[in-house]
């Protein structure tokens, strides 16, 4: 690959789909990095890869992974470090429940409440396994994670979720006291609201004084992400929330 | 078995080493419970229960589990059931760390990571699962989770045990607020000191005047996790944390 | 005053209504405590005073207080150390809101914010320090606030209350960090839902099997006070959380 | 005052001395904003202004104003509603405590403690309500509150500090849910370090690679202050910390 690619290098953004990782991944790609994007559909992923590359006359590259498999994490992130130095790692991937409904604590089963906290808390230990000693090396770098308000509190009929998000949120802390001195930014986005459909690349940069929407636009989001990988290291942030305007909190 | 024994029902207590798991089944026998002590080691853990029973004059059972292995965990269960309506769940198992000294995080093992969680919160999720449906059908039960420091922030080096510990956390309040409104008591206990060795059956109840000490009494502790089984529900406990005097908080 | 009175000690009970109050101070007064009641109206606290000595044969004084006023803070606790060694103090006034109802911020009047803050923050800053030195120099000594919701999360309409029972939760933290180590032992109570009247002294020690009830029964916190003082030095709780069964935590 | 002046409103920026206010509001001149800066010292706040309106080649107006005192902040604010639509309130000011070590709590005054509480909290309070109804009225605007690692914890013999700060902690919590949903922006930012001077203009917007400093960059500082006021309406943040990436968090 040619080092020109690099030159600012490599942003990985695991678990993306229409809304909030696409958004990210052109985000970072529109600001000049080569960037990796990393889900289970890799048809779907494929096509995102191509529209962002073609918009943002960036390098986009489709890798399939499974989150809740730690060999295809692994050679995953194979395929990721051969393209160069992976400066940012966003981690937005999660079990998606079977239902957006409560799902009695009874009836939830084994192999769910294992693969739901396998996708928040192993895949994501080991994502970071895989590029932090790079980062170390260079003292430099930065691991996004995303949260929700399930990160926060526990939620009835939403064991699955919660347990796997709480642990995410850990690990966000664990690793961010760990690697900050050593130069690794380390932060953890708690999103609390429901995300929507771009509202394309020509959304305004803030001063909306239209009336208040029910849906976060995931382009926005993308913008506090960004805005986190930028901050110089004398004032990082741990842990942020973002929720819409309208949104009623208890 | 004679339903005699069973007057005043089962308390489980899993995960009992030889400070507060031992003294927590020594206080539920003392108080006319039943009591199954559930633990890797069954060797030790039937010498514990000899003790107890002699000399709190009450049934003491001594069933083996590994909390990593939903089998097992089921299984150990089958056995507990089989012993009367359990009334009581006490969680305190978790996955040793192999050092208390930190782990650089890229030196810790996919195996240990996963057992970690596994025994944080799979086992607790499994143990739960088997004991809510006859607390529910009673509309009564308590289930007491032990938590640490590190259930509330992540601590560098240990993300073993913080990923898991966050998980429990988070299970212990779902299951809070989706049980208590059905009559079972879900409380989590952080225990943010060092455990040390039972000061014997006759410490008094508080007001010791002597100097402080630097290590936790189990027997005290246990008198704070009998106080929250015995709350009216009027006024239920969700969150207690528990630290020596002395301790030096930052 | 017969130093008999004063075997255990004075607990001082600052603000006393007609539930939590009063319930606090008739079970120090049962446990045998010479008790001190401090509210504004002196007319009423001077019959829950003659009601609880006669109830429970003990010495229960009644002292005006008003604890958005320093100098009534002062001169209360000058009768109130008159009467021996304050044990324990239990701090409960808060300003009462003129409204259940939020009121509009632009709407709040200074006097008004001014006010609630007072009462919840200097005047148990007041309390507290009228206390300590008594209790530092003979090592042992229990305070212990009342919060609420209102002191963990701010909510639209109620910032005077939310100003100062936020600033309460922090005298409480700052406290137990300077004093638990001194011997005092430190804590904050955060109830969380609405308080009935007492169901009188024949109320059970729990296990209340009857359908559960939308008011909290005072004398059931009480009782988690009283577990409060008499915890071990070993194992002393710097917060914990009180709500009814059928309280619907979002 | 000529309509030019207001194009992009008024930013308030209260409690500017020379390190983090004086960043925030060179931010905001720089972005096109007419800026007031309030504090209690005239003379060096007019030397501020000075400066700024210089660098920046904007409008810079200093006002006097003692934030423990309501005549004082409503007078100020005639002055600062007078130069145009305040779109923006930033609320900076603490009482400085006398001295940074720790006070034992008994040793700390009334007067003391009640002027902390007034600074952090009546003060807040106060600009707050000066600028709400104006923001309310366009349903547009930005409040943000300096906070720091007081306003989580309590900390042993900084009482003043803590109560005031969990109070203003408080107020911006109630504020965004109220006032999010009439499209005013309110956050809290949290500061756990301690903050240099300012290493001037032309610090890069990150990406930093020397060696870790000790000391966090006001105008760095500043940049967050302003990600949050573009924030798009659909994702805003109600708390967010900022910490040296060499800070060791325990």
């Amino acid at each position: 690959m040619a080092s020109s690619t690099t030159a600012r290098g490599v942003a990985a953004i695991v678990g993306v789909g229409p809304k909030l990782g696409r958004s990210i991944a052109r985000k970072f790609a529109h600001e000049g990095y080569t960037v990796a994007i990393l889900a289970r559909d890799l048809g779907r992923l494929s096509r995102f890869a191509d529209e962002i590359a073609r918009e943002e006359k960036a390098q986009v590259f489709a890798i399939r992974i499974d989150c809740s498999d730690s060999t295809s994490v692994i050679e995953a992130f194979e395929g990721v470090l051969s393209l160069g130095f992976v400066e940012v790692l966003v981690y937005n991937a999660y079990h998606q429940p079977v239902s957006r409904n409560p799902t009695s604590f009874t009836d939830v089963k084994i192999d769910s409440f294992e693969k739901s906290l396998a996708v928040s808390s192993l895949g994501a230990f080991l994502c970071a396994q895989q590029v932090l000693p790079g980062m170390v090396g260079r003292r430099r770098g930065t691991i996004l994670f995303t949260g929700q308000s399930a990160s926060l509190h526990g939620i009835a009929g939403f064991s699955e979720l919660c347990c796997g998000k709480f642990a995410l949120r850990a690990l966000s802390q664990c690793l961010s006291r760990e690697f900050q001195p050593l130069g690794v930014h380390v932060a953890h986005i708690i999103i609390d609201g429901v995300i929507g459909i771009s509202r394309g690349a020509s959304a305004s940069e803030g001063g909306d004084e239209s009336e208040t929407e029910p849906m976060m636009d995931p382009d926005a989001i993308a913008r506090t992400y960004w805005h986190l990988h930028v901050q110089d290291r004398s004032g990082w942030t741990e842990e942020i929330d973002l929720r819409p305007s309208n949104h009623i909190l208890l």
